[in-house]
This record gives C-alpha cells, sequence and structure tokens, in this order.
C-alpha cells in the first residue's frame, strides 16, 4: 500500500462534516501523521453527526469552522489556498429524507453544490474526495454489486447523494477538479451519532448492546450486510486523496465478509455480554425501502488503490463497544456535547 | 390509437409551466377538447418559456394562475382537487444551469418536491404526466437510444432533470401517486421561446432563417438529431395521461427520420426563403457538453399507448416559419409580452 503520508505532510486539509463519523476519525489519523494543517468546517447540526467531543484531545492541533456548507462567504473563504479537500458533510438519514425532502436537498445537493462552485472559482486545483453511499444502487440486482451496477435509488436521500456524485464528476470533467467519490457501505466504529436510530443500524444495535436493550430485527434479520471499521474507510479516503490515478473515478469500499443481521446482532450481545434480540414486522415505512442483502465488491479500489478493509469484524465491535463504554455520557444524549479538555483519549481507538 | 377526449371532459387539468412552449400548446389542445377545467400555473420568469402571447384567444376559457412553483401555500391549493396534473415547469437550458447551477436546483429540482409534497399530502390520486428530457442519457453509446440506455447526465440540468424523474418515479412507489415520465428529445412549433439562444438550436436557428441571418454550424454541423413538432408531442401528453398501464413508467419521444443539423438548416433556408450558412469552430463551453448524435427508440410508447409522430419536418417547420412571421413581434424581444385580445389566433396553427 502506497505510504501516503509523504503527500499529506506539509500540506492543508479541509474536512466538511469535519466533527462526524467519519470526518473526526480522519482528523485524528491526520494530526497522527503529523505536519499537516488540519481545517474542519461543520454546521453541527441538532441529529446530524457533528459532536464537539469528537475531537477531544486534539483540539488544538486543528482548526474548526462552525459554519453551513451553504454559507458561500465562508465557504470560499475556507476554500482557498487547500491542498486536498475530503467532502463528507451532508445528511444520511433514509428516513429523514423522506419526512423532510427539502432539508435534504438542501444539505446534499445546494451545500454540495456551494463547495463546487467555491472550488471551481478559488481553487480548480484542490483535490477532492466525496464519499457517496451504497444508497445509490437501490436493491441489488446481483451481489456482489460492482461499481457497473444499474443506479436506482430507493429514497430522497439515495437521489440527492447521486446528484451529488454527479456534480463532482461533471466539475472534474468540465472544470478539471480533481474529485473522486468513494462509494461507501455500512461503516461503524467510534464517534458515530449514535443518540437515535434514524441514521445508522448498526449504531442502534451497538448502543442497544452496550445498554442490555432489545435489539429488533426486522423480518427475522436475515439480511446481509458488509460492514467497514471506520479505520478502514479513513484509509481509503487517504488513499484516494492521494491517488491522480483516481480523479474522475468512483470506487466502492466493502468488506470480505457479509454478515446477517441476527448475526451481528448475536455477536455483539456475546461481546457486550448484555442485549437481547427481538424478531419484529417491518415497519412499513421501512419495508418500503428495504434493499434486501447487499454486498459490495471492492475490487476497483483494491486493484487502483492497493485499499482492503483490515480490521476483523469482532476485533472492530469490541474497539467499538470498549469506546462506548468508556465515553457514554458524550454520546447517549445528542450532539449538544461541549470540548472536556481533562479527558484522555480514547483508549483502544486507534491501536 | 386511444380516444383520450372522453378521459379530460369534465374534468379539471393543471399545466405548471402551462405558459410556455409545450404547456400553452397543450392547454390550446385542452380546450379545443371541450368541457375541461383548464388550470395554468407559470412564474412567466424573465429568460424562461413563460409568455403571455402564448394563450392569446383562448384567455378567456381557461384559468392563469402566476405563481412559482416553490410557492408551497400556493401550490398545495391549486393541487388541491384537480384530476391532472402536466408537470412541465422547469428550466431547460444546459448553458444557463453551468452559469448557475443553484438557480437550476431551485428551478427543477426544490419547486419538483414542493409540486410533489402538495400532491402526497392533499391529492394522492391525481395523474402526473412529467416532461423529462433525453439530456438524461448524455453522450449515446447506441443509437438510436432505448429507455434501457445507461444514464449519464453531461451537465447540471440534465443531473437535476435526472433527480426529479426519480422523484415522481419514487412518489409513486412509496405513496401510490399516479407519476408518468416522458423524456422528450428535441421539440420545435409555434410558441417555443426564440429571442435568446440558450434553450433550444432549433428555436433559433427558425429566427436567423426568418431573419435572412446567419445559422452558425458547430462542427459543419454533421450531428444528427431527432426533432418532434409541439402537436405530437401535445398527443403523447395526453396519452400518457390517459393511460392507468403508463403509471410509474418511463417513455422515450423520438422521430423516425434523424436529421443533420446541417440538414435543417438547409431546410429551413429553403422553406423561408431567406438566411444563411456557416461552419464555426465548437465553442469550447459547448463543446464540452456537446453530445454527438442523438436519436431516441420511441418503440415503447408506440407499443403501450400507440403514440407515434405524425408531423411531417417539412410540414411542422413551414407551419412554425409561418406563425413567427405572423406574431413575429410577440417572441422576438422577449417574454415581458401583454395579450392582444384584438388578434387571430394564428392560421396554420393546428390545422
Amino acid at each position: 500500500m502506497l505510504d501516503y503520508g509523504e503527500k499529506y505532510r506539509g500540506r492543508s486539509v479541509l474536512i466538511t462534516g469535519g466533527m462526524g463519523f467519519i470526518g473526526s476519525n480522519l482528523a485524528r489519523r491526520l494530526v497522527e501523521i503529523g505536519q499537516v494543517e488540519v481545517i474542519l468546517v461543520d454546521a453541527i447540526l441538532p441529529d446530524q453527526g457533528g459532536n464537539l467531543f469528537n475531537i477531544n484531545g486534539i483540539e488544538d492541533r486543528l482548526r474548526l469552522h462552525i459554519c453551513h456548507l451553504g454559507d458561500v462567504q465562508a465557504i470560499r473563504h475556507l476554500v482557498a489556498g487547500v491542498d486536498y479537500i475530503f467532502n463528507l458533510a451532508g445528511s444520511t438519514s433514509h428516513i429523514d429524507s423522506m419526512n423532510d425532502p427539502h432539508r435534504d436537498l438542501e444539505l446534499n445537493c445546494a451545500a454540495q453544490l456551494t463547495l463546487l462552485e467555491a472550488c471551481r472559482h478559488f481553487n480548480p486545483r484542490a483535490k477532492i474526495v466525496f464519499t457517496s453511499t451504497r444508497q445509490v444502487y437501490g436493491k441489488p440486482v446481483y451481489l456482489p454489486v460492482d461499481e457497473r451496477h444499474r443506479i436506482a435509488p430507493p429514497d430522497i436521500n439515495g437521489i440527492h447523494e447521486l446528484a451529488a456524485e454527479y456534480y463532482h464528476l461533471l466539475y472534474h470533467r468540465i472544470y478539471g477538479l480533481r474529485a473522486v467519490v468513494l462509494r461507501l457501505t455500512n461503516v461503524y466504529g467510534p464517534r458515530q451519532m449514535i443518540h437515535h436510530n434514524r441514521q445508522s443500524f448498526i449504531a442502534w444495535f451497538i448502543r442497544q448492546a452496550i445498554d442490555g436493550g432489545v435489539i429488533e430485527l426486522f423480518g427475522e434479520g436475515r439480511q446481509r450486510r458488509d460492514l467497514n471499521y471506520v479505520e478502514d474507510v479513513v484509509e481509503a479516503l487517504l488513499l484516494a486523496g492521494a491517488s491522480e490515478e483516481a480523479e474522475g473515478e468512483i470506487f466502492n469500499l466493502g468488506s470480505d465478509n457479509p454478515v446477517s443481521l441476527a448475526k451481528l446482532a448475536a455477536e455483539l450481545i456475546d461481546l457486550a455480554g448484555a442485549g437481547t434480540i427481538r424478531s419484529v414486522p417491518f415497519p412499513p415505512e421501512r419495508q418500503m425501502i428495504d434493499i434486501g442483502n447487499f454486498y459490495a465488491s471492492y475490487r476497483k479500489i483494491e486493484e487502483m488503490l492497493d485499499w482492503r478493509p483490515h480490521t476483523p469484524l469482532r476485533v472492530g465491535l469490541a474497539r467499538t463497544i470498549d469506546y462506548y463504554r468508556t465515553y457514554r455520557e458524550h454520546y447517549w444524549y445528542g450532539n449538544q456535547g461541549s470540548i472536556s479538555r481533562s479527558e484522555a483519549t480514547a483508549p483502544g481507538d486507534r491501536d
């Protein structure tokens, strides 16, 4: 695998959605690489992933701007002069997008256009890594799903993520922006929003296991999914950012061993030593947008960028449980937390 | 072909973008069918297709609401209770969309969500016919392009039209809205916006021929395109609206005889008895989004709805030239015209 550290040392990196789950883990990794100017921008919107505690322990080694991606003047200022942009901001909730499609449009389309227009006019040479989602494929017609699989977004969020992908590739083709798109599958790990169940079923399962609660499985949990530990995703982001060959390309992430939700739940209960499973009928609003089994092929990024996931599921889940047990208070009740400088960095988080 | 007249008599029909090119021709046809309550909504935005003169002669037989599709309260009010919605509003300019992507997002995505949300909550049984564009296919990988052709929108406008298609089909699938999507190819005929060249190359060619001006052909005009006369498109809209089988489907329109732009220009000069042709190099901003040859297969709508184009190109072009010669003053200088009740309806327009 490319030693990408050299590509980032002495350079400046802007992370949109930088206080969120993946953004803050990426920021930690960049701080660890060292000599990287790390700039986070995040609106810290209620019920989105931004959480002030996510940068606990590294807050003196980065710059944080709390603003909306749709704030044209601020975004122009932030974009100008940076070398890399990891564009992770946006809403990822399928249910929220169906309840308020205009808000999803604002967060996932209008904001992305503001960022790309700022790049086009004020920093056309920046490298941009955009994270999209497997949701754009909809219900698979074959497995594993590769990048040539037909597109069929099953909800408003998927439609808007797809539009945002197209924006990035269009600005690459027309204006030469150095954009690359990663389609993430289910990501889990420390620093994920875990206080409601509208964004990630895994995070919610983890919470139930830790709390000794009930993990509800729709349709007996037979659906199989591929999971990526967040550190593996961060590696993919940094490899994509470091590669010129990746520009203009779309890459799936994925894992080798898709797991049924029932098995995932059982694993979590075993690791946490708590929690129970209950099978429930699919709620209608979930059934309508459920995609059945899904797992992606990551062969393309493996071949082009030499990326593959390294963290075994059980190891990743154990670390995740450990993290939330230690920092429970910062994740259980919403994202209105404050930075506590007296607390240590999470044990086991990056080891 | 289905005698669709019975489906519309005694019913109410809302046309968004009703003062525009296709909308006003559709309104005329509905007035001609008779006993149809025709309601037009149009913001009559500068440089879009809305033109007050387009309803000249029928203004007493319909209701006109001048408002934005994004005006939530007004749209809810208009949507509630109608039987059919022909959803034709939106911007179709590729160049404008690249210059101001946020405005294109507003006109083509946010406004569509407002309309669909209004339908979902206040009139879920209305039939909705949405007009999209062949632009969603991008540069063809085979010809003629059928509905299974891969999607690759070449510009911001194409990305947003695609999103709007997905919205309609999603609301059909999830909420049971009776939506159908038509992908139009190049449409020409009376009442098209013809005062600038950013929306339709055909309209611009026609204007040059009538004015004895110069028709500029990029790359010698070898690109072949399929053209539909607006009355044929109106027939397709009405058939799609009348068919239950069409709900949830996407249909291409198209024609049997794709024509090169050079041949089209020569035909127009011959018919108008004026104008000259000049080959010029592709301007870079056009070259970047040019799609080469394009013509669509309309077999699906032919088989399901028994639609085919009936107007020979030369006949349609002659009628079009005749119309603009008669009403030149209302189309040459923008869309800020007023309704002149003393003028007759266009001769030859619907015969």
